[in-house]
């Protein structure tokens, strides 16, 4: 049976996923990299940017994420900043030539736009859907594999209230950001459907773990 | 020097420290007696009422409650959940005959009244005033030892905001409460001014020790 996973999604200690003025150079909004850091120190984060990096509890949840994955959805603002229709279409997004998904990516987006072929693997598609109908192209594509809900806050949120998370690794930072978008808003029983460990790292972070009862 | 100290403070994964319909019945709202649930295992709680209760590590945490502390501050709504003038005086509060607390409590409320002395060393005085006014007094009332700020997260909130607060656990519960009143807002940065260290309980709680920098 293929999951629906989320992975090292990270949420302040007051809640927040990512910050306040969200642009081009800073994807996070006022939060930056802070929110992240953990996952900068690890060897997964490291592999992608050259090596090193450390290999203890932070990276046994970092490592996890790709694993059997064969496809992720995301919402379109961790695609690029853009509100609205596309402006820019030669534009192709924060992740680089060569993405670190290497599958099918389904954006979720109220302006359809052409699918982007990237190298390595991975292809951008653009889809105006409900949160079951993105799922059920993302399962279809990831054939047998499984299906990686990869954010923003407002995307989680919303396959968690349709209760189509069968997983999730959230990691809560040390951090107060006091403003942006909220992980938790509206999910009140939360824990009535997922069993929750939690386990600290000498990084500060607190990782969570949730499993589908 | 004395210390303003925060205690045994329990909030939701989501942030709540309260639910939503406070009332006399329900001191917590729709959340009732979950938040505290771990609480109710030590073995501070059971000799509170009885005898027995874990010596674990939410033990540790809870039995710091009350050392060396000469006075403590709370909200009017961990008195009683009324709201406006006082109808009733002859209602004495939530804690009993022989509250817990064996020291001058300050109740802070736009609605004074005379003081009540209660068994066991316990006085509650009804003071309108700011949180660093009421410091002073409480203060001035504990003759050496610390203060407790002693909930709920309005009350909390502001002694924070007013960086009046010198080291705080707060316990995360794992659950969603979805509604109620939050103790995090509009504290950006509290990072800044706390080493905050997390650890987990095997009740399910993570327990954060917020120190003074």
């Amino acid at each position: 049976m293929s999951e629906v996973r989320v992975h090292n999604f990270t949420v302040s200690l007051d809640g927040y996923a990512t910050g306040e003025g969200q642009s081009l150079e800073s994807p996070f909004g006022h939060a930056g990299g802070r929110l992240m850091e953990w996952f900068f120190g690890t060897r997964t984060f490291r592999e992608m940017h050259g090596e090193g990096g450390g290999t203890g509890v932070d990276e046994r949840f970092a490592c996890d994420w790709n694993a059997d994955v064969g496809a992720e959805i995301m919402g379109r603002h961790k695609f690029g900043p853009q509100r609205g229709p596309w402006t820019d279409e030669q534009w192709q997004g924060w992740w680089g030539d060569n993405p670190p998904f290497h599958t099918p990516v389904f954006v979720l987006t109220h302006h359809p736009r052409p699918s982007i072929e990237m190298k390595g693997g991975t292809t951008f598609h653009f889809v105006d859907a409900s949160p079951a109908r993105a799922l059920a192209m993302a399962t279809e594509a990831a054939d047998g594999r499984d299906v990686r809900i990869g954010g923003g806050p407002t995307t989680v949120r919303q396959f968690l209230a349709a209760d189509l998370v069968d997983r999730m690794h959230i990691a809560v930072a040390p951090l107060f950001l006091g403003r942006g978008v909220r992980l938790w808003d509206g999910l009140e029983g939360l824990e009535q459907r997922f069993a929750i460990e939690p386990v600290t790292s000498p990084s500060g972070v607190t990782h969570l773990s949730f499993t589908r009862r």
